[in-house]
C-alpha cells in the first residue's frame, strides 16, 4: 500500500485510480465471493482461508470506498453483513474478465464456473452478451453455475452454486 | 506476496488464479502501459514513478508468467524491451473494464482516455463492442485517444496517446 509513489497519486488514468481502489488480490477475493452471495464475516473467512486481521481490515477499506456497505442483520447480539452497493456491483466487469482470462489460461480442460443468462439460461460469451438471445447482460442477469472444471465441494463453499 | 495462505493456493477458481499472476497494482499498470506502446525499462520507469528495483521485479515476474516477452533491439550494448505476448494480450478485457470503472467512478466529469475502434473511429462500448459499426472489439482493433479529462501531458507520457 504504501509502496505507491507520488508520481502513481498524481497521475490521471482511471486505470491507476481503480487500482487504488481494488488493486489488491484480497480484496478482488472479497468482492468475488459477494458477487457469488457471501455476506458474513465467518463465510468470507471460511471461503478464503485468510487470516481474520487481514479480512477485517480489506474489508474495511472497500466499506471506507463505498464498495461494501455494512448492514445489521440482528440486533441482540448485534452482527453485520456485508453486500454490494452499486459501486461495487459496477465491478462486475472487472471479475468477469479475470474470470475468463482464467478459463482460458488456468483451465484448459474447461471452466470450473460458467455464466448463466438467468433470463433464458444462455451461456454469457466474453463481451458478456447472452448467447443464445443477444442481450447485453449486467451483473444481476447472470447466475453462476458449476462449470465441467468445478470440484464436488464448491457449492459448499459459495452458496450461490449450490 | 506472501501473505497467500494454503487454502488460497488451491481454490478453483479462474479468478483466484488470474490474480495470482496479475493481482497487484504494479503489475496491472505495467501490462496497461504495455498496452499504451511503452517497451522499455525507462519509458515505464517514468510513467509509473515506480522504484527501480520494484520495477524490475514486477517486469521479471511477468516474464516468467508469460505475460511480458523480453527481446534485445539492440546488440551493442544489448538492450532488451518488454512487449505483451498472446497471453499478455488475453488481459485486454480486464485493462478496459478496470478502466470503464475507473471512468464512471473517478472520472465524473469525462474520461482521460477514450478507446477507439481503429477501423472506423467510432467509440468502443463497455461491452467492448463499436457503438458506431456494432463489431465486438479485440485489444489490436482499438485505439487509445486523450479524452474530455486528459492532462496536457498525457501524451509525452504514453506514446500511443500522442
Amino acid at each position: 500500500m504504501t509502496m505507491l509513489g507520488r508520481q502513481y497519486d498524481t497521475q490521471v488514468c482511471s486505470i491507476a485510480r481503480a487500482l487504488e481502489v481494488v488493486g489488491e488480490r484480497w480484496s478482488l477475493l472479497v468482492i468475488r465471493d459477494a458477487f457469488l452471495g457471501v455476506r458474513r464475516f465467518d463465510d468470507f473467512q471460511r471461503s478464503l482461508g485468510v487470516a481474520r486481521n487481514v479480512l477485517q481490515s480489506r474489508l474495511e477499506r472497500l466499506v471506507e470506498e463505498g464498495i461494501l456497505e455494512r448492514r445489521l442483520y440482528q440486533e441482540r447480539p448485534p452482527r453485520h453483513e456485508y453486500r454490494l452497493t452499486d459501486r461495487g456491483v459496477d465491478l462486475w466487469p472487472v471479475i468477469f474478465a479475470l474470470m475468463k482470462w482464467g478459463d482460458r489460461h488456468a483451465y484448459p480442460d474447461g471452466p470450473p464456473v460458467v455464466a448463466i443468462h438467468r433470463g433464458c439460461g444462455g451461456e454469457v460469451d466474453e463481451h458478456r452478451i447472452c448467447r443464445k438471445c443477444g442481450c447485453p447482460l449486467e451483473a444481476r442477469d447472470v447466475q453462476p453455475r458449476p462449470g465441467p472444471g468445478a470440484r464436488a465441494n464448491a457449492a459448499a463453499l459459495h452458496p450461490a452454486l449450490a
